[in-house]
C-alpha cells in the first residue's frame, strides 16, 4: 500500500507553513505584552519539525467542505497548540527524554516548568478560538469550542485509563482495552476533531447546526484512522532509527507502554518469557537494563508481535478506506478530498 | 480592623452550596458517560472544605450588578474548577504535601496522575462556560470566555515568573518584583476575574459590550485586594497551626517560596544570617533540616519581617478600601455590594 506522497507532502507543508506563520504572530504579540521568557519556552516544541498532520486534516476538510484556507487558520493553529500542550504534559507523565529529535522540556527545564509551559500552551490556544468569533462568526466559533471541549475531555480520559494501568501495574489487557484507550487518547485529537472542526469552519453559513449526520460519520472514520495512526506510531517507536523518528529507539519498552505489540507478546509468550518480560516492565525506567530491553524487543520480533501490530494497523486502515467513500461523500471532489483518502494510507506508511 | 463575619460567612456558605450542587451534577453526568475513575479523582479537591471565595465574589458581583444568582452559577462553578486545576498543578510544581488538611494529589497518586487530573479539571470547566450560551446568551458567554482566557494567561505568566526565580535560585528580589508576580499569579484569578465575570453575568442584556469603564476599575480594586489576600495567605502559611490552615506549618520556607516576609528578611539580615538563610533556601526540600527551618522562622520574626508583611497587607487593604467607593459606585446598594467591601477586610483577617 502506497500513498500519493507528492499530494500528501504538499498539503502537509502548506498547512505547517500557515500554522507556523500564525504562531509567529501570536507568540510575538504575547512576548510584547506579557512575560517574554515564558513565550520563548512556549515556542520551543511547535517550532521543532513536526508532521503538522492535525492542521493539514483541518485545512483539507475545511476546503473540501467548500471553505477557504483562511477560515480554518485560527482553528488549525489552536489544534496545533493543544497538541503541543498535550505532548508537554505527556512527556512529564511518561518521563520521556526525547521529542522531535531534541531533549524534552522535562529533561531540559525540569517538571515544574514543563508543566507550566504546557498549561500556558493550552491557554494560548484559547486566543485563536476566541478570534474565530470575528473571523467566521459567533455560531461557528461556539461550535468549535464545543468540539475542543469534547476532544480535550476524551484525551484526558484516555490518558487516565493509561495512567491507571501504570499505577496498578496492569499488563493483562487485550486489544479491545487498547482500542478503547487509544480511541480516547489519540483518535479524537489526531483525526476526529481536526476533521470535524475543519468541516465546521468550511461549511456554508446558516442559522442551523450544520451537517449533524455528516459530523457523526467522521467519528467512525477518525476512529479507524486514529487507531491505525497510533499503532503505527508505536511501531515506529520500536523500530525506527533515532535520527529519523526523533525519540529514543524502543523508548516505549523503557517506559513500559502498553502497545498492541507488547500486549500480543504477553498473551503469546511462554511462562518463562512472560515472567521475564513482566519483571522488566515492572522495573522503574532508570533501573531497567539495556540488555533486557534489547532481549524483549528481539523476543517480541521472534514471537511475531511486530508483524501482528502491522497487520492490525493495516486492517484498521483498510476498514477506514472501505468507509471513507460513504462518510466523505458530502465533500467536494478535489485534491483536498483526495488528501483525506491518501492520509488514511499515509498514517501507516510514514517514517516519522 | 474587623469584618462583618455573619454577612461574609453567609455569602461564602451560600456560594459554596450553589457551586457544590452544580459540581455534583457535572461530575455525575461525566461519571455516567465517561471514564468513571477519573471523575472520582477529579472530585477530590473541590469537595475538600475550601473557602469558596472566588465563587462568592462572582455571585455577589452578579447580584450587585442587577442579576440573579442563577445567572452566575455556571461561571462561578467554572471559576472554582479552574482554581482547583491550578492548585493541582501548583502542588506538583512546588512538591507540596498538604492541601486543605489532606495529602496533596501529588503525594497520594504521584505526579503523572496529579498532572492529568489537573488537565481534566481544566477541561471540565469548559462545559459550564459553553452552557452559558443558552443560560445567559451567546454574547455574554463569549465575553466570559475572554475573561477566562485573560485570567488563565495572567496566572501562567505569574507562575512562570516564580518558577524562573526558583530555576535561577534568585532571592535578590524586592517588593515590586513580588507584587508583579502576585498580580499575575493571584490577583487575576482570585479577585479580578471573579468580579468582572460576576458583573458581566448580572449586567442588563444589550447589544453593546457592557460597562467597559466599570470593568477596568475592577482591575485596580482586584489588584489591591489580591495582593493583600496573597500576603495574608503567605502569613498564614508561616504562622497558622496545621489543623486550621490545612497545609504544613511554614511549608513555604521548606519550599523556599519568595514571600514579602522572606524577601524583607533577606534585605535586612546581617551577612552571617543572610548566608545561613540562603544556604538553607537553596537546599532541596528533602535535604533541609527542620532545626534550620525553625531558626529561619524565628530569625524572620525577630527581624520584624512578619510584622512587615502584616503592615504591607494592611496597607493594600486600606488602599482597596479607599478606592472601592468610587470603583463599585455603579453597583446596587445591597448586602452583596456590602459583601464586596467586607471581603476587602476579610482577606487579611481570615484564619484559613
Amino acid at each position: 500500500m502506497t500513498y500519493d506522497a507528492s499530494l500528501v507532502n504538499r498539503i502537509l507543508n502548506d498547512a505547517r507553513a500557515e500554522v507556523l506563520s500564525e504562531l509567529e504572530r501570536l507568540f510575538a504579540s504575547h512576548r510584547q505584552t506579557g512575560y517574554g521568557p515564558l513565550y520563548d519556552l512556549l515556542a520551543e516544541y511547535p517550532f521543532r519539525e513536526g508532521k503538522g498532520l492535525r492542521p493539514a486534516i483541518c485545512f483539507a476538510a475545511c476546503r473540501a467542505a467548500g471553505g477557504r484556507t483562511e477560515q480554518a487558520r485560527l482553528s488549525a493553529t489552536a489544534l496545533e497548540l493543544f497538541h503541543n500542550a498535550f505532548l508537554l504534559h505527556d512527556d512529564v507523565e511518561d518521563g520521556s527524554e526525547y521529542r522531535r529529535g531534541e531533549a524534552t522540556m522535562l529533561r531540559a527545564r525540569g517538571a515544574p516548568i514543563a508543566i507550566n509551559v504546557g498549561d500556558a500552551t493550552n491557554v494560548l490556544a484559547m486566543g485563536p478560538l476566541l478570534q474565530n468569533a470575528e473571523a467566521i462568526g459567533v455560531r461557528k466559533a461556539l461550535l468549535i469550542f464545543r468540539e475542543v471541549e469534547r476532544m480535550a475531555r476524551e484525551s484526558v480520559e484516555g490518558q487516565a485509563i493509561e495512567l491507571g494501568w501504570i499505577a496498578e501495574q496492569r499488563f493483562d489487557l487485550d486489544e479491545s482495552d487498547y482500542v478503547t484507550m487509544a480511541y480516547k487518547k489519540t483518535c479524537w485529537y489526531t483525526v476526529i476533531a481536526p476533521l470535524r472542526i475543519g468541516v465546521i469552519c468550511g461549511s456554508p453559513p446558516g442559522p442551523e447546526a450544520p451537517l449533524t449526520d455528516e459530523l457523526v460519520g467522521l467519528i467512525q472514520l477518525g476512529f479507524l484512522a486514529g487507531i491505525a495512526f497510533q499503532i503505527h506510531d508505536d511501531l515506529l517507536n520500536l523500530e525506527a532509527e533515532e535520527g529519523v523518528y526523533g525519540k529514543e529507539t524502543a523508548g516505549d519498552l523503557w517506559e513500559g507502554k502498553r502497545t498492541v505489540m507488547l500486549l500480543h507478546f504477553l498473551r503469546h509468550a511462554g511462562p518463562r518469557q512472560h515472567t521475564r518480560a513482566l519483571r522488566l516492565l515492572r522495573t522503574p525506567r532508570s533501573a531497567k537494563s539495556a540488555d533486557e530491553v534489547t532481549w524483549l524487543l528481539r523476543a517480541m520480533r521472534r514471537a511475531g508481535s511486530i508483524r501482528h501490530g502491522r497487520d492490525v494497523a493495516l486492517e484498521y486502515t483498510e476498514r477506514a478506506l472501505a468507509t471513507e467513500e460513504r462518510v466523505l461523500a458530502f465533500l467536494d471532489r478535489s485534491d483536498d478530498r483526495r488528501f483525506l483518502t491518501e492520509m488514511l494510507r499515509y498514517v501507516i506508511e510514514r517514517v516519522k
